[in-house]
């Protein structure tokens, strides 16, 4: 074993599980950020994570809004995935400029993501501040799946995204 | 897309990354811990999170000792790795019946495990009540990699585990 940076020691960690977040505006309009940092963190009642830099425009909706749509894209989204981590909503519609279809989600503002594997309806029931980033902790308030199973997809590294 | 249970929905998310949490008691005796649950959470100062159940023995242990190490096992460490998530550390040395090799680290109490892919030293710098979890938020203060390049090992569902 060998001591190194801890940025070094990162790169192992691939390949690390891709979601989009979905918010909205106090005018409802639908922005998607790709997050690499997510995970589940109650089985009863059921809640997800998910890590959000702070100066993102996703950190301002979510913060406001107070509700969020997890889903994992599929493996065929990687060209999406991609767009939406390297865009500011603050400047591009990412629905539009990615052909990425919304569907009404039943109990939460934020849209679902159609094609995606599974989508979930989150409300923020926990924040805590990371140093660069927040973690928004959501209660999972009903759930979707694709009707074909789909694999979803990973971050490589290096802006490389694959279904393994 | 289609209405589903959470739990239903759930299980569109593997492969999920899998990683051992090392902990200390108030004598320094180590207990390791398997999660599914891990994120990575700050970039500046570098901060990774992990999930931990109120009810398991490294969520006290944690709690009192401030400190914990996160290693990515290797995918050959399968066996070892279901040990640890299936066997408390009140009832077990966890080091000595896998026979996982303790190494100790530059900056924390709890020790690295020899052969995992990578091993993050940690300090608690918050932590908030998520449910039937706790995610502790632990600054990473050093990093290790292992001298051989190995593949990290993924919960693939069903107590299956594996490289991908």
């Amino acid at each position: 074993m060998k001591k190194v940076s801890v940025e070094e020691a990162w790169k192992r960690k691939y390949p690390e599980p891709v979601v989009l977040a979905v918010s909205v505006d106090a005018e409802g309009r639908a922005n998607i950020i790709s997050l690499g940092w997510s995970m589940c963190t109650s089985f009863e009642p059921p809640m997800m994570a998910i890590s959000v830099g702070k100066t993102r425009y996703s950190h301002k909706l979510i913060s406001e809004c107070r509700e969020f749509v997890v889903a994992f894209p599929s493996e065929e989204m990687a060209k999406e995935v991609l767009y939406c981590g390297t865009h500011s909503g603050r400047e591009v519609d990412k629905f539009r400029e990615t052909g990425l279809v919304a569907v009404p989600a039943k109990k939460v503002r934020p849209p679902l993501i159609e094609g995606c594997v599974a989508n979930f309806e989150c409300k923020v029931v926990g924040e805590i501040e990371t140093g660069d980033h927040t973690i928004f902790v959501g209660e999972v308030v009903a759930a979707h799946v694709g009707e074909q199973k789909k694999r979803r997809l990973y971050n490589l590294g290096n802006y490389r995204l694959a279904g393994v």
